[in-house]
């Protein structure tokens, strides 16, 4: 028996129900391929706030460092909204993607031809869509500095080439084409990530590489984003495109992410927020959070079996009609978070 | 006979080719109510590189800040891509915005009916939406200085005030109804910016104040954009969901835009780039400039009934059914740039 720990972090709204469910997925999962979980909860966001007074308290960054890998739920809320900067939840996630140093942040968006009216976008456009952006998590102006992507405070290139490096890697697993997104007539720091992505590139013949700015990305994104495989940009501008991305698919409640560092734990969460209107009415899609132990499972553990078990019962789940309110049309089964999590766990 | 001079600045690309057409629209027009145009041709971008080595020579700049008015073609192109930062056609670009203090660009994206159909998005998405960004332009990251809106070196707000009144003005003249975007939970400039359209928002009661991350607001423009009115917002957030926003239309070609001072000339431009790879070859659509035209009418001389004259004419060719390539749909008659500006005069 293989064992590992994983620290969860249900944080605020929604997340304790979408975490909860996760959970006996990954449990189940685990006792079918022998792997052993031990699951550590710890505060983080409004709740550790209410709690201790800091979003992310010492105790939660440390065990979650200690960790195999960290899932969370999501954090925030009206309740903290107006708190100084030190003490909104948001806060502490920041911290905590500085603490486990996880500096690429994968986004998939992909339309699952069972979801596809969802999309606000005309079937043709549509369907089909599967593209990943990964976007730079701990630089760039979230931290102050508006100094280079990857250099830390000594102006070093730490995380920078592992990155990039890992960039291409992820393309040339997928269909091969990677494009960068920056503002390079305009912003020097785009200037010289344009020129860094395009150093290593040609370590990665196969991988075919293109530049677009930044504006034109957010709009070639809506007229025709079947033109996009691997996309990889800086923290804001990765903030918005991936959000953006995530809209075209219509269905924000099923995906995943993934944050990795050079070592250490991954942390793996939905894109989703902690919409407080519908927390603790067992409305909440958890798909996403089971998507994101998945991603856990493959990039966080190397566990791929178990990982592609858990992406196959979510298929056959929708496949089986279904449905949480967001994904919800005619014709299919309405249902909770947890009964949608225990059709998971029949289709395991 | 009123008069008025009107630096013209066609640019690269397509760019000359469409402010031919705007040009002789605003003669026609001008003849009609009694206006006499002087016009002085500039160089610009990629031109004035060319032409002087730099991309705002100084000639340019004086001539454009002694004019009523200023239309812009569009600048840029891949000869000029690789030029270090000062030689680039965008930096001359930022330079005439800098020199001409023009702090708040308009960018009002609609989805006209005769053209509902351009748009990837579902037609109840996309029928109906009439919005309009208004971008800082002056300021933020575009210039270097990581400090807050609308404050100069030296730390004071010139220019700032004006600008989120007259955002409000705006958003009174429209629906009543004001977006202000930003990443208030993470950059400290999003917070003062925050607390500074709110400070001003008690002298508009009439004026309904929300707030949005710039995250959201991406995903929003895609789930549901006629929920927008007014939404304001800095400069590189600016550019990108006015961007997206203009894409949601379906018709970027027919898209106008106006940048303006406190005082001095306002910069008129279509939001469209230069497209060289359609330059020289008749293909462009030229209504985004002439609707530009009658921004500037409007918003930069207060002649509001030259520019419904335009507007009114734009709208009836549509309803003529001519269309350039960007536009056209099967049903309709295809024209080139010359020809649809011919058919605009005609309808004027
Ligand atoms: C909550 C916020 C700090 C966070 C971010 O901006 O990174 C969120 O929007 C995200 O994308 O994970
Ligand atoms: C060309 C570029 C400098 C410019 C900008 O980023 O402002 C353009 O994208 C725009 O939106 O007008």
């Amino acid at each position: 028996t293989k064992r590992y720990s994983i620290t969860l972090l249900p944080g605020d709204g929604i997340g304790p129900e979408v975490i909860t469910v996760a959970k006996n997925v990954l449990k189940l999962v685990g006792s079918l391929e022998g792997i052993e979980f031990s699951f550590q909860e710890m505060p983080m966001g409004g709740a550790a706030l209410d709690l201790t007074g800091v979003p992310l308290p010492e105790e939660t960054l440390s065990a979650a460092q200690r960790a195999d890998a960290v899932l969370l739920g999501a954090i925030g809320g009206y309740k903290w909204d107006k708190n100084e900067k030190h003490l909104k939840p948001e806060t502490g996630l920041l911290q905590l993607r500085e603490g486990l140093k996880v500096f690429a942040n994968l986004r998939p968006a992909t339309v699952l031809p069972q979801l596809v009216d969802s999309s606000t976008l005309k079937k043709d456009v549509a369907e089909g869509v599967d593209l990943i952006v990964v976007r730079e998590l701990t630089g760039g102006i979230y931290f102050g500095k508006p100094r280079g992507f990857g250099t830390n405070e000594k102006g070093e290139d730490i995380g920078f080439n592992t990155e990039v490096y890992s960039t291409h890697e992820i393309a040339r697993k997928r269909r091969g084409q990677l494009c960068s997104v920056d503002k390079a007539n305009v912003l020097e720091a785009s200037m010289l990530w344009r020129k860094r992505v395009t150093a290593i590139a040609s370590e990665y013949p196969d991988v075919e590489l293109s530049h677009m700015y930044v504006d034109n990305a957010a709009m070639q994104l809506v007229r025709y984003p079947k033109q996009f495989d691997t996309i990889v940009t800086n923290n804001i501008f990765g903030d918005i495109l991936s959000d953006e991305a995530s809209m075209i698919t219509g269905s924000i409640g099923m995906l995943p992410s993934a944050s990795l560092g050079e070592s250490g734990p991954g942390l793996f969460e939905p894109i989703h927020g902690s919409a407080p209107d519908i927390a603790g009415q067992d409305k909440a899609n958890p798909l996403a959070t089971i998507l994101s132990a998945a991603m856990l499972l493959k990039y966080g553990l190397g566990e791929a079996n178990a990982a592609n078990r858990i992406e196959n019962a979510v298929l056959d789940t929708l496949n089986r009609g279904f449905r949480t309110g967001d994904i919800y049309s005619t014709g299919n089964k309405l249902v909770g978070c947890k009964e949608m999590g225990e059709e998971v766990l029949k289709s395991v």
